[in-house]
């Protein structure tokens, strides 16, 4: 491949128990691959210096440093205003994190950070089922539940960067517990591999009499994936597992589309899987619970970019944005 | 005083009953202040033809239609996008009114029509509380809750220029019927001027053993002021209904600041005259519905501009944001 000068851009995205990278050009094509543990190193000089290092044939390459114009990177609780890691739970290190600043000086090149909703949601915008949009909301539907809010066609970051937690929203006041942010009914308490996990435990314990294929399964081993595989093979509580999140996240949908009145609203994440399933009712309920004037206009899709690669294109395409 | 080229506004706010309008400068200093019936004409040719010679005496003040820049209009339901008013429920015309157009053609000069709460945002941002800001949320308390939202220095209008439906958000999933609205458990249906007098009459209904001051009006006399003047005076129950409705208001506001962290949410209308008594619970059920991140970070001010004025000046504020 012949290179021309900054025509690449360096994606990364920090998660929880690995850190994914690749190097990304202008039609989002990315040229290389690769992943490292997050949990390995407790002090983020180490981390970056071992991501230094994995870089570094992808690097060569695409041309060397002369070649790349930026690295981005997604990471949870990044904040975009001040490149730092804020106290992220699920990350080996504590406190603060000034990652952009440790990023330019071992790089020796710009990089921009933001949370990995955030970044999906830029990377929805320039790649995805969002390109041409100026107003959506991008839901990530994982272990937890994030979100990046564009409107005016840029992402909405807030006064102080940390705009867009829609999974801390609450949703249903006074309900279940959410154990790692002190809140009661909030989004991601319902609408998460997590809550389906729960909800699913909680009905099997609220009707013990009723039948259904998730008894076959221990507690620990019920999971989003063993809740969808019984309510396909026909499982009733099973169906109602997935009934009852779709009409929670419809709610809070709604909620959010009377706040930015988007022209579409993605869903993303391991819980996008179970399709139809968790859609239908999510639309339901959305539409539902909206005014009138909002009904029958917002979008609601699935992404269509691969999960591993969304994280890197996202990421990368951070760079495009950077005033240099 | 000495008048140059295009250096005045006309600022229109159309409301329910009367639609007041004055001639602003640059400054936010009102020169001409004036109002008209909103209800006389069903047809709004007559109503604009009206509000024409009303305003005459005040153009020819500041130099003729020479000295005049544009136009603003603050309405219920209307479209900054498209310059109509969509069935405002309130309004005297039904369907859709393409009031700029019919301003534009009978005043020859260029108008700018938005939604009320999003005038009184803007307003606030060139000439009260919110100077500076450029992330946060405008939310007004009257008879009804509407709301203005600015994130990166600009309003929020969504993709169809209908967002900031706070007042039509659920809180309560299941709760109180907005008769409007046909929806259930909206911010609306609590935390108006409406709402607080259907929560009083609810609590005094609930415990009719309980004494209280608010007994001895009808229940049709109960409104908020009423139950303001109660708490006031030490009744228990009217204190309570307060304290319930800054519940309500105060775990709306928490979710808003999630959605687009905004550095200060500024309540304004009728239902602020209630000040501390409102206040002190919407301010502590907001921070306690925070995520961590986000506590003793907002602040939650009152407007400082009077009612009226705020709603001249927002809609004239719109005239010095014109693409001409």
């Amino acid at each position: 491949m012949v290179s021309q000068r900054q025509d690449f851009a360096i994606g990364i995205d920090i998660g929880g128990t690995n850190t994914v990278f690749g190097i990304v050009d202008h039609r989002g094509d990315i040229s290389y691959r690769g992943a490292i543990s997050t949990r390995k190193h407790d002090n983020p000089n180490d981390f970056i210096e071992e991501l230094y290092h994995a870089l570094q044939p992808a690097i060569d390459q695409v041309g060397g440093m002369d070649s790349i114009r930026g690295i981005g990177v997604g990471a949870p609780n990044g904040n975009y205003y001040n490149g730092t890691i804020e106290y992220a739970p699920n990350l080996p290190w504590r406190g603060v994190v000034p990652l952009r600043d440790l990023m330019t000086a071992r790089f020796q090149s710009p990089c921009s950070l933001t949370n990995d909703a955030n970044a999906a949601a830029v990377g929805e915008m320039m790649y995805g089922v969002a390109r041409g949009m100026k107003d959506f909301i991008m839901i990530t539907l994982g272990t937890g539940v994030g979100s990046g809010i564009v409107a005016n066609g840029q992402l909405i970051y807030g006064h102080d960067g940390f705009a867009g937690e829609l999974g801390h929203v609450t949703i249903i006041p006074d309900g279940r517990l959410h154990k790692g942010t002190g809140l009661h009914g909030s989004l991601e308490a319902y609408a998460s591999a997590t809550g389906v996990a729960l909800t699913a435990n909680e009905f099997l314990e609220r009707d013990p009499a009723v039948p259904s294929l998730l008894r076959n399964f221990a507690k620990e081993a019920i999971d989003s994936k063993v809740v969808y595989d019984c309510a396909m093979q026909g499982d009733k509580l099973a169906g109602e597992v997935y009934a009852f999140t779709g009409k929670v996240l419809g709610l809070a949908l709604a909620n959010f589309v009377m706040f930015s009145s988007p022209e579409a609203i993605i869903l993303f994440g391991g819980m996008t899987k179970a399709g139809d399933l968790i859609l239908d009712p999510t639309r339901e309920h959305m539409e539902k619970n909206l005014l009138p004037i909002f009904r029958d206009k917002v979008k609601l899709l699935f992404s269509e970019l691969k999960e591993a690669d969304a994280a890197i294109l996202g990421a990368s395409a951070l760079v495009w944005e950077m005033k240099l």
